[in-house]
């Protein structure tokens, strides 16, 4: 919808001076089912992220440097203006000062954003943003549902039990410890609204978002029952069984809002919240409902002096929310025996794959034809041989020469190029086996190198090997890490602009919180039983990109005097292309950690290979002499 | 007074059930001046910190493990229990719960603290779990002023001009400064109350706190002039036309209370303020000032809707208080050319007198006789020898062999021991010149050691060693690169608990932040023209204890396409004992960088040392081989 008309006059009916379209949806998730893509809807331009706003007169989107490009050639001959961002969300300041420019001296300009696709804590940077600006902001007025006429439906596929075999904990014990620790915050309810925190919960899996696992709904946990609001149409009679057994009862998907308007049982619980991922409009019905006002009495010459009045008014009232991380959040990164089993066991047959690929890989280009999609499809044919395999985990990035330094690039027919012999290949990709997911990056020598991408792809491999050795004492965050993984390219004068780790879901999100290794700081602790992604990278803009990434696991070290300490297992299974090393850059123990790691990928994949893949394993995990 | 029957009749007369006693005095200094010490006046208990609680039948002072044992011996027989805690200040829920005991159902007990001696931050989070726990907190009465018949006297120590030459910017600069971020923080006015940053405003010194240049004031900065609040004996009649010159105006120290209390022509400002350092009486009293409300104006039709409602509570009402960090904080920690200058210049004043004791030192050993405090006088008695040398900056840690693991020891004649030819001794200490302020740790070989000890001194030293090279972008926070000094110990298991780095003042606060190198989160960005030191530990109880310590200067080290990248340069100039380093534990670049720093040391001391030192210092600089 390129003409604006329409939504002007609603703007005018609805006495708003402007609408903003951010790139959310009601469960803060990564991937948006078409339903909510109304910034596509209203702006046209397809990335990942952006967000337009629309004014009685002006139009723009923001977005980052990903998109720059892409959003001036989607845009051109619309009446959006593209705005560039450095951060991959506009800042409220930035969004209010441009909405406001249109505001005369004395006015107080009304803005709107749908309460439902926002989170509470970005929708309350708005506010404050707004009203430092002499604006105000409103959630509660949104124009899809009367202007978007071609809309998409609601995912409505089935619903899938996760077998207690890959799950490795019942439903029933996990809403046990997900109550019990609601409790341990002084709340005794919650609202679940991230897909695959409820996933995970109820052992259950869907197919209603892309690469991802999960289904559209909402969980309400009460004491002592729970409500799960999803298209009755997903609820196969199995599942609504398992269900039943749970007692966990079923209601349609949009009638959570009945629920949290009306009914009475709710009065007085105490709901756990998260601001940062639960969307403006739960969170303002939940604010609404009523409680019970436990302010202390003070004793009655307590307001005798104005120091104590102040006090006074500075003691809490008890509120229906209490804020706090969801506990699912954590939990679910800590895997069970179950689990890193099912890790173990997709990781090889991912290796297996990896391996068929890499030996095809180098012959193939030399003989020519083979482009940045072609092998990103024979990667995938090849992952789809193996057995509970399910989908990719996200979309590959399979990044030739130059397109390797674009950080989240992805090929299209447009930007498709041909593999010559010579460079480097960047290849990002992962799959979702319903035993587990995997990410994987491997940067490929596909002939001979130049010094600069020699000396580039051992800096990034010395970073990977600084962090992999490292061992921490449990509770450490990802940000006191960090640096082992820049040190050495940090001497060079280089630096990459994403974080260096990230959790990885049990046949879940492949992005998976809160705990991640990164600059800026992410105080979640790391403890045993969570996965991390290491993955440093150097990018040089119209020359390459290297980036070398195993999953890991984080174990048990040792124990003593400073309680315990924790190391990274690598979990993926793959090897390391060593000819582009610069062994004159690398340190002994460097040498020795790759040596280590090869031996066990050899161990683990030469059983299930065949004679001409197992020669193939050998050869290239031979170990390097310091 | 170790009768606490007069505080308990006071507590009776207030309507209190208990007072708190914190270890803190009105500017959150590191040392408290003899006035302030009524925590160590109601409970004989000396350490640096503690607090201590009376109520109407019970009395309890909270330590952490450092002073387990001295408190336990002190307060032996008096009504004070000794309640163990972890951190040095005692949590707020952890005080309160302990009141609370004593609570009847349904009653509201009343605490008590001086609002003075306490910061905003620490007196909210009082109140908070006052509230929680049914029992309200006031600030504003405090029982000093009537029982304490034998209080010492406020310091009158005159003050001092800090010459231009060293100080590398008029305070008329600075203050224009100082004006302009409080303005960029939307805020006109702010009370200085931490005395480093009044002593760096003003370029003023004095001599009231222990090892520290600081006078005892407040400073309040309007948008046109200042007041300086301090005692008038203080003001010689040059420091007095010097502040007249600046339009600083003076007053006596106690001024304050009625300036802040009636003084109209407050009205309307807003004051920055930072809740960590101000105290909570000055808090309260601006927090009173009158201030116009800038509430928004909604439209009519506004309220209409409930959520709408919800928001316009929401909105913020101007208050006279801007809640930020104080300017200051950051700019005296960014050192001009002057300030450099001198620190090189008190660095080969404080390295020369460090090669002398060096070399007097394992032959005084030998010879017999020396004990921890001997040498401790004989180290001050060597740099009293250096121009514009004014005082040590820091008690003394002389710390030989099992003393060595006790990470704040204080030699005192009762702990005293004689220093044996053989084993390890921890020596910290520094110096104030007027030129600058030193702070040095070195680990010194007496003699033969165990293969523990050597294995120590090298994990310590290889964590030095490799914060000591890091490059890292500009901005970087100290809790990035921590993990550097740790990296060598944490593989064998082995850690330290207290920081690894803090920015040292020029002639001021030896401790000075906001920046620091450390594992729990410090935000504070490091930038060029910080000075911060490198000092990682490894403390074994009843055995011994390393820390190897250099002041080091952050300078640029390049720009490029990430920005500038910034590295570390070891300002401190003394040799690092190699005897007892494990060679084959250290990596090639380890080694390069020590020998390229006893070069250094070298080339700078040897110009100003007798034949006899400069030989001894050649020696002991000797590059070492891979």
């Amino acid at each position: 919808m390129k003409d604006l008309t329409p939504l002007r006059q609603w703007l005018r009916e609805h006495k708003l001076s402007a609408f903003i379209f951010p790139s959310t949806d009601p469960h803060n998730g990564e991937y948006v089912p078409d339903y909510w893509k109304a910034r596509e809807w209203i702006s046209g331009f397809n990335g990942s992220a952006g967000t337009a706003v629309v004014t009685l007169t002006r139009a723009a989107l923001w977005t980052d440097s990903r998109y720059w490009l892409a959003a001036e050639e989607q845009l051109a001959g619309t009446p959006f203006e593209v705005v560039r961002c450095r951060r991959n969300v506009a800042t409220a300041e930035d969004l209010m000062e441009w909405i406001g420019q249109e505001r005369s001296e004395g006015e107080t300009l009304m803005v709107g954003i749908d309460g439902w696709c926002v989170a509470e804590s970005y929708a309350e940077s708005l506010q404050n943003a707004a009203a430092a600006a002499d604006m105000m902001l409103r959630t509660d007025l949104e124009p899809t549902s009367t202007l978007w006429t071609d809309r998409p439906a609601l995912p409505d596929r089935p619903i899938e039990i996760q077998p207690l075999e890959y799950a490795g904990e019942t439903a029933q014990s996990k809403l046990q410890r997900i109550r019990e620790a609601v409790r341990t915050q002084r709340a005794n309810a919650t609202i679940i609204t991230q897909l695959d925190e409820i996933a995970w919960a109820l052992n259950l899996r869907g197919s209603d978002v892309h690469c991802t696992p999960v289904f559209v709904a909402y969980l309400l946990l009460l004491p002592d029952e729970a409500v799960l609001f999803t298209n009755p149409d997903k609820i196969t009679p199995e599942v609504a069984s398992y269900l039943a057994d749970l007692q966990v009862r079923t209601a349609p998907y949009g009638a959570i809002v009945q629920t949290l308007r009306q009914s009475r049982e709710l009065r007085g619980l105490r709901f756990l919240v998260d601001p940062d991922t639960m969307n403006n409009a739960i969170f303002e019905m939940l604010s609404l409902i009523e409680t019970i006002d436990h302010r202390p009495t003070f004793p009655d010459d307590f307001y005798a002096n104005t120091v104590n009045i102040a006090i006074a008014n500075q003691t809490p009232v008890v509120s229906p929310i209490v804020v706090g991380e969801c506990p699912i959040a954590r939990m679910k990164t800590i895997k069970n025996e179950a689990e890193i089993r099912g890790y173990r066991s997709a990781m090889r047959k991912d290796g297996v794959a990896l391996v068929r690929f890499l030996r095809w890989l180098k012959p193939a280009v030399e003989a020519g034809g083979q482009t940045e999609i072609s092998i990103d499809q024979k990667l995938t044919a090849l992952r789809a041989e193996q057995p509970l395999y399910r989908d990719i985990s996200f979309d590959t990035i399979a990044g030739y020469g130059a397109h390797g330094a674009i950080v989240h690039y992805e090929a299209t027919p447009d930007t498709d190029i041909p593999l010559e012999p010579h460079g480097l290949l960047l290849l990002d990709s992962g799959a979702q086996y319903q035993d587990g997911t995997t990410d994987i990056t491997r940067t490929i020598a596909l002939g001979p190198l130049t010094e600069e991408e020699r000396t580039d792809y051992t800096l990034v491999l010395k970073g990977h090997i600084r962090l992999a050795m490292a061992k921490f004492p449990s509770g450490s965050s990802g940000t006191q890490l960090d640096v082992l993984a820049r040190y050495a390219m940090w001497q060079h004068g280089l630096n990459f602009l994403h974080g260096t780790g990230h959790g990885v879901g049990s046949y879940l999100n492949v992005h998976e919180g809160p705990h991640q290794i990164r600059m800026n700081y992410m105080p979640a602790p790391l403890v045993a039983g969570m996965t991390v992604t290491n993955e440093p990278g150097i990018y040089k803009a119209g020359k390459h990109g290297c980036r070398t990434e195993n999953t890991q696991l984080i174990t048990h070290y040792c124990d003593g005097e400073f309680g315990e300490f924790l190391q990274f297992e690598p979990l993926t299974l793959c090897p390391i292309d060593t000819t582009p090393i610069r062994m004159d850059m690398m340190l002994d123990d460097e040498i020795q950690w790759l040596n280590q790691y090869h031996r066990h990928v050899y161990n683990e994949l030469a059983p299930l290979l065949d004679e001409e893949d197992r020669e193939w394993l050998r050869e290239t995990t031979q170990p390097l002499n310091p």
